[in-house]
């Protein structure tokens, strides 16, 4: 079958070898799959991904040397099962998954993994117990959108909305939609979002981001006191001693480079509570005196749980995520290396989608 | 009056004017004072310590160019009271206090104003409303250790330890000290406290900890998976899928020095809350990807709270806090900056105290 590849530092267009459902998995043709920032970041540096996954105690972390096919944001359709399996869906359903395989030797990372391919690929094997069945006549596109909203969703659900005044998201791609839509989806306003880019920016608001920034215009945390957030510490003491509640702050770090949480530090709000979703792969440096006296506190995230992931996949069907406008543009196999340029200067660009099946 | 001056980068001895408490202050004699690591950050790093100041939004920050007596862990002797006070306690009576001083413009620093002397001086104006009496016959050393022990007591507060298995503390310097003590006086155990020189992991165990390590020997966090807490997400995952419950992690930093958060990064359990007490002046870098991996959660704190410093006062007066052996030694003003060149190495020394009516 057709793949794309990463082999060394470049994704190639191969064939690969057929695949056959071991007992407990579950063959499916890909019908859809989203590249995802940690994709060209895992192209970019291969190291940093794997040190990720061994940090986090994967039992097959990839090798840096091996060929992978990527994909781990995945929607696909029922062609056959191995053994040990129940079947309760019938071939031609359309499921997706948490990107986790099992075998007898563990749990392999759907999409970083050396072993078996990911969902740049014409078909993957599943592990059954994870499968979820598209609900509601759901696209393959939009259901292999779960993955990135279930960051989002992750995202939200480990940030203390109690008390909280406004959320501000900075980043509005991939992560930062997901964030936004996560914040709505829940009722929780008001969301301003800041990204660079105009097209980022409308992408925000389509998700229901309440205000969009353009921080090269305006700091997005110059609406802070007017959110009745005090800026500082001493602001905030004068503030209760008025008699006031003050409103706290929560913002989301969704850009992921060195330098973005340094800046958040000088311009945020005393108490801000800053949720990390960006994924930084560089060393970062920063001055704590002003994480110190703001008491600051960064919660780092990364990924969900299965029931994020579900809930995630009912939002989207339901309606109550929009998913649709995230998705930039659909490929077939052949184009995933010129993708894969597209995104990796910063633009207009936000999902962007490999239908297999296309030329 | 006497006082240790802060002029330039040295520590001098020398006169200053004599004070007259204005509406609602208290003339106090500085019975006892503290030398905090701030004082020689301050000393050494002045800037740095002005931008924290005017980060938290105080409305005297410390001007870099002009003279400070530092002194912001003091207890004093009430002498006289300015006009418009309410004069419940009587001279001679023993007092301490927050170190924040009001006058018609605002609050000031005690201890880092260009305006008003702290601690390191022979007399000091104090608020009266901020007075606390010294109860229980607590002698002025002790009680001028408030302030240091308040900070633990605001550090453990400001931790969620909520199904925490154990709590380490890496550093036993006054701060690390605290932090045991406030620990143990709620009666939270199993602590474990770090630090390289063995005068100070002696004095962590004489405030309460209940287990001492020197990480030139073992890692800090070699004992995590004995308390039931797994070192990665992973194995967090099987452990739940296994039917445990398994604890978590609750780390203080009480260091301060760059590189220091990298390396609890790297060796913290996943899901680990690192509580950062220890006020680090200079950059600092770190490698995001292990944060990340782990879902590191870091809570900045500075400080406390009125309530808090109070709690603390009746923590030592009653016992709950044994603060006697941070006191490593007692000295008249003329030895302050000698005592400043002791600090500045790690040693053995806590606390040295100035008592200015010694000679």
């Amino acid at each position: 079958m057709r793949a794309a590849i990463r082999r060394g530092t470049r994704i190639v267009c191969d064939e690969i070898a057929d695949l056959t459902p071991g007992p407990g998995q579950v063959l499916v043709r890909t019908c859809a799959c989203g590249i995802c920032g940690s994709d060209l970041h895992a192209l970019q540096f291969p190291e940093a991904i794997t040190r990720v996954y061994e940090q986090a105690g994967v039992e097959h972390p990839m090798r840096v040397d091996g060929d992978v096919v990527f994909g781990h944001e995945f929607c696909g359709e029922i062609l056959d099962y191995g053994p040990e399996t129940k079947r309760r869906l019938r071939p031609g359903s359309l499921v997706t998954s948490v990107p986790r395989l099992m075998d007898r030797t563990g749990a392999h990372v759907i999409g970083y993994s050396n072993e078996f391919p990911g969902g740049y690929a014409e078909r993957m094997l599943l592990t059954e117990a994870f499968l979820l069945e598209v609900p509601n006549g759901l696209s393959a596109v939009h259901a292999a959108l779960t993955e990135p909203f279930a960051v989002g969703e992750h995202a939200v659900a480990s940030a203390n909305l109690d008390g909280a005044a406004a959320a501000l998201v900075i980043g509005c791609g991939p992560v930062g939609l997901a964030v936004i839509a996560a914040l709505k989806a829940r009722g929780f306003g008001p969301v301003i979002a800041a990204d660079f880019a105009p097209g980022r920016r409308a992408l925000a608001e389509k998700l229901g981001a309440d205000e969009v920034v353009d921080p090269a215009q305006q700091s997005p945390h110059a609406r802070w006191e007017e959110f009745g957030v005090p800026m500082t510490r001493a602001g905030r003491a004068r503030a209760i001693a008025g008699g006031a509640q003050p409103g706290r702050s929560v913002i989301f770090e969704c850009v992921g480079v060195p330098g973005v949480l340094q800046s958040i530090m000088e311009a945020a709000p005393s108490g801000s509570q800053i949720v990390v979703a960006g994924v930084c792969m560089q060393t970062d440096r920063f001055e704590p005196s002003a994480a110190i006296a703001k008491e600051l506190d960064f919660r780092f995230v990364l990924g969900y749980s299965a029931e994020e992931f579900a809930r995630t996949l009912r939002n989207i069907a339901e309606g109550r995520i929009n998913a649709a406008p995230i998705v930039t543009r659909q490929i077939g196999l052949s184009e995933v290396a010129d993708a894969f340029a597209a995104l990796a200067t910063p633009g207009d660009q936000a999902k962007i989608i490999i239908e297999p099946a296309r030329a």
